[in-house]
């Protein structure tokens, strides 16, 4: 029986997840040398080919800001294995860019996520992994081979562990968001969750959120989203949940973007802990995603 | 006989190449709406995508920095266009990025302009245009249906309207642009033309560059080149053939990128005119490329 190798190629903003992924799965390893040209263009380079040819090749590229260089990154990346005579190609790309596009919010609109993973698929892609999703049905438009990985698992384990949260409660931040409240509720220990619901306070006239059916008072609240942008939902969720006579408010989420002045608006929510992945690169990203993403892979290579 | 409609779509960065194209063929113009999320991620929209059905699309979409922002753009206005049931897709590029990665230089590198073109095709472009892309034969990765338009007979024009040069010799600075010496030498009227060749001089040891086979000597020297980056190219020939005796020096070049501290070196070298083409936009800019496109575009779409 031949023996099924695998190598793990580290783009320019895999943020170390491919070297994680390698330690877990004991594979090869390969970082791709880069460089930007004067004009702006990215350069990539293969440091040893010849390695490449006729190998199942895991190439982790991140897309977070600038998304569209890292997408022409990922693009260069599998276009030049395929020219290398990989056998697969497996991209994993642990932050998805322009996954919230995900139907015509307006006539005349793409559906950018379409574009990307099509684009991803076309240029040589066999098989693809992302963590967290925005919509997990946006998957279909890669076709067969499309995998979603969920870090709430490792989310809840951390918070677990770090935070000891006493009577919690896991709050999402809407009705789609629910499936990550209940997945970190049951690793908590089957405890409460919900989805807030907004609400224009009676007699201030505020905006503010509350739970669907539950309460908050006397409690650890936990917010739980995939991504946090600019900040002001979570921001929001946090004052309101405390307004409410919630005791701690801890959030956890995927992929920490912190565009603008979002820490600037979660600083002011005084939020007692917040904790994210390294799907994007932030100070709270305190968990990885590779464990995760490394049984999906185990499954594809089987190894 | 059904009347071939064709509508002009203007993406991100055509910088107004739509509008003059549009103008020259008459035919109905269309500007995609744009914005920038706050994450960075890029938003088009066709104002009226019902007008694309069963019609001819031009998207022009130029790739100047930031590219791959450009490129993504593109992407998404082109498998827009293919949604909403556009007939056919021409892009029109007027600076194609990536296009001197045409080969590799050193093992293991990707093909870029190979990994553009064919990303460009698979987004669903029919016909592709472009305007004096480094290297002729990288259409090939397109394959069918791509053209390469010249930008030389409108820039020798214009040079020969405004500057009126006088026992004029054309320079290319390398063998491989001495297509474009040619062309602008023959709209000249047939005047002579070489290219250059790097030289130590044996007194002072500098670096210098010379013509081939013919001398600068009281003449007005006219550079031409495909495309200006960093400056230092055209500031050596600049430099060095003032030094041969050269009159006036005159240079004309399609794609003007000016990177870095382009402006300051070709100051230094007191060039005394300097025009450049709208592909990409720079104060040199003084001569549009879309007369020769249309050329093309007459061509392709049979009106």
């Amino acid at each position: 029986m031949v023996k099924i190798l695998v190598i793990i190629v580290g783009g320019p903003s895999s943020n170390n997840v491919d070297v994680k992924l390698a330690k877990i799965l004991g594979i090869k390893h390969v970082k791709l040398i880069y460089k930007e040209f004067p004009d702006g263009e990215s350069y990539i380079r293969y440091p040893r080919p010849e390695d490449v040819k006729d190998e199942d090749i895991v190439i982790v590229q991140s897309l977070y800001k600038p998304q569209s260089k890292h997408i022409f990154e990922l693009l260069l990346a599998i276009d030049a294995a395929k020219d290398f005579e990989a056998k697969k190609v497996i991209s994993v790309v642990p932050y998805l860019a322009y996954s919230r596009q995900d139907k015509r919010f307006l006539e005349g609109e793409p559906i950018s996520v379409k574009t990307l993973l099509k684009t991803i698929k076309n240029a040589g892609t066999d098989y693809f992994i992302t963590v967290d999703i925005h919509k997990e049905y946006s998957l279909k438009h890669f076709g067969e081979g499309a995998y979603n990985v969920t870090a709430m698992g490792e989310l809840a384990k951390h918070i677990k562990e770090n935070v000891k949260p006493a009577n919690p409660i896991v709050l999402a931040p809407d009705k789609g968001a629910l499936v990550h409240a209940r997945k970190v509720a049951e690793i908590l220990g089957n405890v409460d969750y919900d989805y807030l619901e907004k609400k224009r306070d009676l007699i201030t006239g505020e905006i503010e959120v509350r739970p669907k059916e539950l309460t908050v008072k006397n409690r650890d609240v936990i917010i739980v989203d995939d991504i946090i942008s600019t900040g002001g939902t979570v921001a929001l969720a946090a004052t309101s949940v405390r307004k409410q006579g919630a005791r701690r408010v801890i959030v956890g989420c995927t992929h920490a973007l912190l565009v603008g002045n979002a820490r600037e608006k979660l600083s002011k929510a005084k939020i007692d802990y917040i904790v994210a992945t390294d799907t994007v690169p932030s100070e709270y990203s305190k968990v990885t995603v590779a464990p995760a993403i490394a049984e999906v892979l185990k499954q594809i290579l089987k190894i």
